[in-house]
């Protein structure tokens, strides 16, 4: 490996986007991250630290001298001051919003007294609402004449007399009226408002669902507090799928930015329940080992029971944890969607059980084995597609994230039954 | 189940969203859903069409008479009726489209053009873009006595002589600026421009990345043709995450709105080809039946080393395939992250091996094959994580969707390993 040029580096990064910025040290070894980070962070945009991912921003950030840090986290906007801050341990978080400008300390203090993922912690408290009663004219007066909110917007958020959202007016289209014209004329009424209690996945829900690039954020009057910016959205509704995407595949966190150990570690827990799974169906091999020794093909085949249950189940369970998260589930539908699984499951049961029928007959020459088998594949296929509806929703409804713990309670399923069902059919219809 | 009631299901979404009213139509059953839009379409918002899902709306829109939907597609954005068109048959996509007004006729043909994944298909071709040599106040007065471009708009893009773009200004900050003010002093010049045959899924990396609201698309002569919204992004991006979501379970579509036959149809084929790998591994016990049939031991415990293997290089792949999504891996990194991957299976695979290899001893009472057991497992951990990281890669380089391949390759290589490795072992060491 050549030697890591860290002037040229430096150099080499100093153009870039501050998101780009954020992406390159990232992906550098350790050593080399915490040897730039010590001295060099005038070099970067400060926004960088906001586009850190969130698995590798807390060992970033503790690299950065405190002093360099309250730095950089002047020039940010509020929701990623805050979105960093909310990491930080309280004596550290003290002792930094102590160096701040008591403006921005406040609205962050302000800001950290919401849940981590609801509106009031990622909102934006710099924003712009007006009252209806202004023309066009005046607004655009007091725009250029006063300092108060923020420098670029998109939408402008119009408020009756008591700070209540009634509705909005696209910049764009203030720009394209008349002096004179009234915002009243113009305003947009289908106005999504987002409660400061809201969490991020219903949030991202909104705005994908109505095309919104900004909401106004409302406290328990209703009185506008806050804005939401597609942005920040965007950037929440993609972790979150990427989240359940980890989840579905065995994994508590991304370790893609981590060490060997650390990875190890963590997926370490996932492993160690499905080893109790597996055990769990060998201990139910184990009690017919007796008859599989008369006759060994069933040991054979075996495994394909169990199979191809989980496989139908993971099918179902996929549907359904995303519509779970989509908010596509309810009482009114529940029942009918349980019905659909077993059919479904019945059908494939009944096509993969006619071929593996076929196949185990010709290849064991044992009409009631391949019955066996036959008989099996049909039962657990309804089972499986049966479960893999049940289990996710009754996860949610206790409350547990139904993407991390669904497959694990499935695959202990499909794999009992599965091998369960197999072995008590061939055992009894064998005579064994 | 009581009655549905038309006009009362009709009265009651009269005044939803577009996109909660499309939401309410592909809930409903067929039936119901054909005899609504039949005759009601009036009812809804024109722009219902654009939101309903990819995977409803071809029977959907096929229920509605076709001198109703031009009626409906006449309300609509470019975009959103190009992506509707894009779906029909060429004979039924000419009989709309000449019902429809020449503008939108040629623009809707001129977009068509364009491969149906790219920008050029994707974007709007009504946008605001102005000289820079322009004051605010020229602005703001072209913009109000002109009819040219969109009625409401965020971004304003700056182009130079040749209408290659340059520079954008929020219209907010066109608002706040004195009417004196040059554009050029208030133009930000970091802009993202999209290429015309740019695809989706750089598109939504790039608005994500760089946490854009909308962007130029320009043609190979780099010449603005066009702009892309960032609430059609959010949208593509959901769904791409959603679908490599599903590819993982084992789904080609996604099914939930789907009935039962189509569904079970949909799903079968994965589960032919998991049929497949499973009679593979079958195969590979069925060499050692006459040993296990000596040690029915082995038997009981085999199915425990193929799930840890599975599960293991299901974690693996997990991060893979989505890390080649969102573009973290490159040549750079490969090799090490190969490394470190053989490193996780080797360190887990060392702490199961123990853990299984106390469990199998205590169980059988036998050293020897507690060392088997323990010896596969580790081997198939390392195996398994390795084979995690190359399966989708190489599928990728192989221009196939790693999502979706990844899983089946990986199932049959841990399976058939595992079921191999600790046969073979087991059989070897036990002198059977």
């Amino acid at each position: 490996m050549q030697k890591f040029n860290k002037k040229e580096y430096i150099e080499s990064i100093k153009s870039l986007h501050s998101a780009d910025q954020a992406d390159s040290i990232e992906s550098l070894p350790y050593e080399i991250q915490s040897s730039i980070l010590r001295t060099n962070t005038k070099n970067f945009h400060p926004d960088f630290i906001a586009y850190l991912r969130e698995e590798t921003r807390d060992d970033i950030l503790h690299m950065i001298p405190n002093k360099q840090l309250v730095n950089l986290i002047k020039y940010l906007d509020l929701d990623d001051a805050v979105e960093i801050l909310g990491d930080f341990e309280t004596k550290e978080l003290v002792q930094i919003l102590s160096k701040l400008g008591s403006q921005q300390r406040e609205r962050i203090e302000e800001s950290l007294q919401y849940d981590e993922n609801s509106a009031g912690r990622l909102m934006n408290r710099d924003y712009l609402s007006i009252k209806s009663n202004l023309t066009v004219g005046e607004l655009i007066d007091q725009l250029r004449n006063s300092r108060r909110g923020p420098k670029d917007f998109y939408n402008i958020f119009i408020v009756d007399d008591q700070n209540i959202p009634i509705g909005y007016i696209p910049s764009g289209r203030v720009l394209r009226s008349k002096r004179s014209k009234k915002l009243k004329d113009i305003i947009y009424k289908d106005i999504h408002i987002i409660k400061s209690d809201e969490k991020i996945e219903d949030i991202a829900y909104t705005f994908r669902q109505y095309g919104l690039v900004s909401a106004p954020v409302v406290n328990l009057d209703n009185k506008m507090i806050g804005i939401m910016t597609v942005d920040d959205v965007v950037e929440i509704d993609h972790e979150e799928s990427e989240d359940d995407m980890r989840k579905l595949g065995g994994l508590f966190v991304n370790d893609f930015y981590k060490g060997a150990f650390t990875s190890a570690t963590s997926r370490f827990i996932w492993l160690g329940l499905n080893l109790l799974t597996a055990i769990l169906a060998s201990l139910v091999i184990d009690i017919y080992s007796d008859q599989l020794q008369q006759m060994i093909a069933i040991a054979v085949l075996m495994p394909i029971v169990a199979s191809m249950g989980g496989n139908a189940g993971t099918q179902a369970m996929t549907i359904y944890v995303r519509a779970i998260a989509t908010k596509d589930i309810n009482n009114s539908n529940y029942i009918k969607l349980v019905v659909k699984e077993f059919l479904i499951g019945s059908i494939n049961g009944f096509a993969l059980s006619l071929i593996m029928g076929l196949i185990a007959y010709y290849w064991f020459d044992s009409l009631v084995l391949a019955f066996a088998i036959s008989f099996a594949i049909l039962i657990n296929l309804g089972f499986a597609c049966l479960v893999g509806i049940i289990i996710p929703i009754t996860i949610n409804k206790m409350k547990i994230d139904p993407a991390l713990a669904s497959g694990i309670v499935l695959t202990t399923f499909t794999d009992v039954f599965g091998f369960l069902s197999f072995l008590s059919i061939a055992t009894y219809i064998l005579n064994l």
